[in-house]
């Protein structure tokens, strides 16, 4: 049988997925278990695709070591709809909530909950440096329902390395681009949202994790689509939930947790991945600038410029040459862009240092 | 190579889906068009899935016969969000819709439409004799911004075999099971809707068809993913799809339009399907009783009753002994369906028909 052709794939999401995630899809999309079904012809309430939802929640749970008080769903729209749906469900009774801006996705968060007309306050922004940072010390209201951030920034390249302290105000995440990159502790966290397509599966699922004591405020008035409610009294099976997705979800976090070994191990991979490409740029003597303050680099997306727009388009046609791609900045900032989620393996990462210092040393 | 176990499918949905779409998906799974990526691991923003994407459009236009007045476009949530979206994005005047209930899905569509407020009235039911018909001769108000019908009734076998006159009431239409199955004039629907998981490709993705004058009545407030101009005016992407589900569509319509030849061809597959059948239960000397009446019964999903529960469950049990799966009727209502959506064979047709005489035969 021919190899099959893959390259290094630094996509910023839908992104790399690993190896025996893909083969194990392909190999069984036909006849899912011996059902003589695939996984997308079956139903959602039979035996074999109930057991794949309960066994990723189980295992979320076990990897981010969950107690009681925090249910785990599925739900689509990405994590654009959760910008609206947390104000919709948590600040029905006009009480306000801040927001921490750090980039794009924050501003789009912090603009759906104005677009509904909920009080929100900006207790802090990176805006005044074009998002190059991430605060420190900020001064949350004690009297705010959640505190909202984006745990890492995939456009400009920066990552909380420590989530903010909040005392008893509940932290609410944006974990779409580090999720399942790294351990924390869940106990802060009123609601944890991601959208899939980054670190565990396909574009099509948004997982979320939310609190028992946040769900006494969702307003009965919700359309049933739209409230925390529906997904956690039902399992996530109030309607047909996107059952590829989440069935690819379910083998991620398999191997996640029987490959890898689990999240403190992913961490070291991911860590050790980060630190040769930005010491690559470092050592390149001024070659290759990272766009981030280095406090605050995110270790998902390393996000650098080259001399000249010109020298930047040619390494990324060289690069793609070299079976690296997806290299390329976002398009509202250029540039470019290595996204070295959890799947993008230590290979990919070597090859891509090798390539970027030949490149400098036949450019610099 | 050992052949593929395969059964005969006869899910309500997600359901079957033509083999050649799933060995294609499989065959190209870890590299898509030589790029070295699976599908699911490409960028939304990439020409490859733009290219798929706009061929799922073209193909939707030509398979329907849209003109530039309708645009297509793919949501997420099912059609249980659409119940919502649509009086969110088209009633925010204060103004009403008509709704005809035909059973549990028109019913949710008008309980999401009462949960937001908003003026609905019931201009037909036939909730009298258990939604075991369609009704004639409706009054629609002139008034009304649009009249919401569900084409064809998964759960009671039901299906509007032509669509009422609303004269320039635009319709509205809950098309999930039975979109793609027959040809239909576009022309007097403001908005058609369809969850993919019945005829035209896996859970997660919803098409919507949208009539351009409709759109002038989205109000500004909404969430950008709950207005339907986001997706008209980019194209379904403004934030990233459910990229694989798009693809598999894609599949599935290339399918219908160059292997069975259009929606006429469909449409005289998909009667004769049904026809032989209803034929079996009726020629069963009421052994077999169909449920819907028969002037109202729907070419998608024949259900029937057998003389007892008893029956019934052995009935179930020996049709999966023979490879015919998916015959249990809706949990809401019990006995028997077969739903046979455009990817279920005229030969599993035949094999549940002969199953069926047989089994009469033994038992009657």
């Amino acid at each position: 049988m021919q190899a099959v052709h893959r390259i290094h794939n630094f996509n910023a999401g839908p992104a790399a997925l690993p190896l025996p995630v893909l083969e194990k899809i392909r190999d069984s999309f036909l006849d899912f278990q011996g059902t003589g079904m695939s996984i997308v012809e079956m139903s959602h309430r039979s035996k074999q695709f109930e057991a794949v939802l309960a066994d990723a929640v189980a295992r979320t749970r076990r990897l981010l070591t969950l107690d009681a008080r925090h249910h785990v769903v599925f739900l689509q729209g990405g994590a654009t709809l959760q910008f609206a749906m947390i104000p919709m469900n948590f600040l029905a009774d006009g009480r306000s909530a801040d927001y921490v801006n750090t980039g794009t996705w924050s501003t789009n968060a912090i603009k759906e909950a104005r677009v509904l007309d909920k009080p929100v306050r900006v207790a802090a922004s990176s805006e005044d440096r074009q998002f190059t940072y991430i605060p420190a010390d900020i001064a949350f209201s004690p009297d705010a329902v959640y505190a909202h951030i984006t745990s890492n920034n995939t456009i400009r390249g920066t990552q909380w390395a420590q989530f903010p302290a909040t005392g008893a105000v509940p932290l609410v995440a944006d974990m779409s681009s580090d999720f399942m990159s790294r351990p924390f502790d869940p106990a802060p966290f009123g609601l944890v949202y991601a959208g899939a397509q980054k670190n565990i599966g396909p574009a099509g699922v948004t997982m979320v994790i939310v609190r028992e004591d946040l769900l006494a405020r969702v307003p009965e008035t919700l359309p049933v689509m739209l409230k925390y409610t529906t997904y956690t009294s039902k399992n996530s099976l109030y309607n047909t939930p996107p059952c590829f997705a989440i069935y690819a979800v379910q083998l991620v976090l398999k191997w996640l947790e029987e490959t890898v070994g689990g999240l403190e191990k992913m961490a070291a991979i991911n860590a050790a991945k980060a630190a040769r490409l930005y010491g690559t740029i470092d050592a390149s003597g001024g070659f290759y600038r990272g766009t981030a303050e280095p406090a605050s680099r995110s270790r998902m997306n390393v996000t650098f410029r080259l001399p000249s727009e010109e020298l930047e388009k040619r390494f990324l046609d060289e690069a793609v040459g070299n079976g690296l791609g997806g290299l390329k900045g976002h398009r509202s900032v250029g540039g470019c862009r290595a996204s070295i989620y959890n799947a993008v393996s230590r290979e990919a990462v070597e090859a891509l240092a090798d390539f970027m210092k030949a490149f400098a040393g036949r450019n610099g």
